[in-house]
């Protein structure tokens, strides 16, 4: 038989209030999946002992296997470990080896304990410890009831894990504790892989139409397509039996799907971003790189460094804000700003020439716009921003309105930028 | 009565498979919330009929109103409306009006809606109908068993709002149709309020010290410490069954925590964000501001800038990444570099005078440091961190070793920055 249902249970009363985004639920959503169970149920519940063994009950009716997060702590609204243990009919016993790595803890620190970290060494008797070596609360496995000895008349039959809350110590306690575990009880393993195609420079429409009757969302199949400032992703997930089926049925969807999709829209794959791409193909080629932003700021210099090693390919960034900067860091000529505007080919070009011979850089991409959300007039509207790009023989100068606001039309702005200088790359 | 406790119920298979966060969810609930609503129960179900049947009874039996968002698109794995006349023992029938405005609709882009496209105006009979005007799914309303006539004996008693899954489709009919149909029903009004403190230049150990014994989260009260990159937030949660109470509450324990926060600590509330504060001092003291980075790479330019209105103090940033860039446009000496390294007090402090001195700024910040993963020594670690702040009259220079990963130390070193320019600008 085997594990092959998966349930996700968070408890926090401030998840339910909508302060925190209950970011556990869908890391292990992803987790569980790659390990090829079926997630039937993903829940919150607020911290409230009632509503939780509720929620338990009800999740070990769906599940072969529920994983708990949070309420692990030491405060009076950690309640869980009291009724995972009415649940499933254990008592509560203290694990001196959780006592000692907890006072060792604090020893580290140079603290004494506080007594009421005591509770958090209670786990139900016969459950697997897992034992925390990221921070205090240990975590613990209940084993399927066909594992179980004696058992309690009322007790689900699903294997329960539970996990602390906060995130580092959920995902290293899952990673290298709890996963063994699970392992060793999944049940008709099924193998899962994914592969996300990136593009940009099309609108969700276009790639759309290349792609729509591919589209379908079931257990075994998801293809999907999800609109970003980074661009249009086009999602693919597959669950086969044996990792021969899986991988031959993302290979030919992935295949399909890049017959169908023009060939310069697509910048990557995966966990590929653009900048990254960018920086890759800059690098490969030795070409030196200067930039001058206006309305993005230093968003273009931001995600470039990003990139580890860029260094080798980033010679600097002018921000020039200010039509004083441009005119003094960039040479901009001061009729060309009176007579144009900031925001216009004219000075985009000029900018771009600057910026690549003061750098003495062998590309330099120059960007000027109107980000809003005020300073727009009828001529020249908010979202309207010019593009650069200059090499040692020619500059040359594109003209957009983005439609969005001032975050997504900066990052837009940043964007285009750089996906003109990786077409250009590309011939 | 009316309505007290909800549940919010998101349909999707590729949220149980981690691929998006529910971000509907966390939305209703903070919506919810606001409204003085108790939300017990938040969950995901697949797109399959038995698992939405199963889950929805579930809910049904813990809250009055229960909100499903999701599953009323036009194909095959979108069941949700099927679900819902089943388990409320309503009749679909095709609400003509939805029809016609789902033609129109097709009609203004120039296309002919596919028949396929019918099936989503299919409502239960008996329904209040949420025409969208911001895409084609109309949602319903059922109202709670008291106002429906003739009642089908295993129907839940609890109300059913049923919306389209696209966000923005969502929040414009949460609010527009949904919630004055909800605020006629909500029972025993509580009202909802909230507070963020935001707290930089202390780690969460002691801003913990300072308020401990203030934690705690009920259903009337969350007073919360969350750890972000930007600083320890403090958040408090009140609800009262009256606005005065309410605000009384809050009120005194904002109060009792600026009397135990150290002042300086404290830069701003709810949605106030570090850049945007010195923004705002930058602006009102009319002090203009020049920026050099180097291991940041434009972050410090980027986020001041993202403040609109930024030009008034913002003339200029310098991203020296290269050692050339640094000597060439912020005229650091050759020996600095040489003799002391690129990241180096001394190199600092010259970056800070030259970036002050070409621009004819009132105060410059300069950053040099090594952001990791690589390039670190046993001399000078990944982390380690120069921040230089300049006036007309003195230099100042402070090291920082950080010790987070490339994206963690970018950011907290340019907070690091701007938060010494706050206090600068404070005294």
């Amino acid at each position: 038989m085997g594990l092959t249902t998966a349930a996700i249970i968070s408890t926090g009363t401030e998840i339910l209030q909508g302060l925190y985004a209950d970011t556990n639920a869908r890391w292990l959503a992803e987790q569980l999946s790659a390990e090829g169970m079926e997630v039937r149920l993903s829940a919150a519940a607020p911290d409230d002992a009632e509503e939780i063994e509720s929620l338990l009950r009800y999740a070990a009716q769906r599940a072969d296997l529920v994983i708990c997060s949070g309420g692990l702590g030491p405060t009076a609204d950690d309640v869980n470990r009291e009724v995972f243990a009415r649940v499933f009919g254990m008592a509560l016993v203290r694990d001196e080896r959780a006592v000692t790595m907890m006072r060792e803890r604090f020893a580290r620190r140079g603290r004494e304990m506080p007594e009421s970290n005591l509770v958090q060494a209670l786990v139900p008797e016969g459950a697997i410890v897992l034992y925390n070596e990221w921070g205090t609360a240990p975590g613990f496995f209940i084993p399927p009831a066909e594992e179980r000895g004696r058992a309690h008349v009322h007790a689900p039959s699903c294997a329960l894990l539970a996990l602390p809350g906060p995130p580092r110590e959920l995902y290293a306690m899952f990673r290298e504790l709890a996963l063994p575990l699970l392992r060793e009880r999944i049940g008709a393993r099924r193998y899962v892989l994914k592969r996300v195609i990136h593009t940009f420079g099309a609108p969700e429409s276009e790639v759309g139409q290349y792609v729509h009757d591919l589209f379908a969302t079931t257990a075994d199949y998801a293809y999907t397509m999800l609109a970003k400032p980074h661009g249009i992703d086009i999602r693919i997930v597959v669950r086969a039996s044996s990792l021969e089926e899986a991988t031959l049925r993302l290979n030919e969807l992935e295949k399909e799907t890049r017959r169908r999709v023009p060939q310069e829209l697509i910048y990557g794959y995966d966990d590929d971003t653009l900048p990254a791409v960018v920086a890759k193909m800059l690098t490969n080629h030795h070409i030196r790189l200067a930039v001058a932003e206006s309305c993005t700021g230093g968003l273009v210099s931001k995600l470039l460094t990003d990139i580890p090693g860029s260094s080798a390919f980033f010679v600097q960034g002018l921000v020039t804000y200010a039509n004083e900067a441009k005119m003094r860091l960039l040479g901009v000529h001061p009729t060309t700003l009176e007579k144009h505007g900031a925001v216009s080919e004219q000075t985009a070009r000029a900018m771009a020439e600057g910026a690549r011979q003061i750098a003495d850089a062998d590309y330099a991409l120059a960007i000027t716009g109107i980000a809003g959300p005020s300073g727009g007039t009828a001529a020249k509207p908010v979202g309207l921003t010019y593009i650069a790009l200059a090499d040692r023989a020619n500059t040359n100068v594109q003209r957009f309105v983005f439609g969005g606001d001032r975050e997504f039309n900066r990052m837009f702005a940043a964007l285009t930028a750089l996906n003109w200088l990786r077409l250009k790359l590309m011939t």
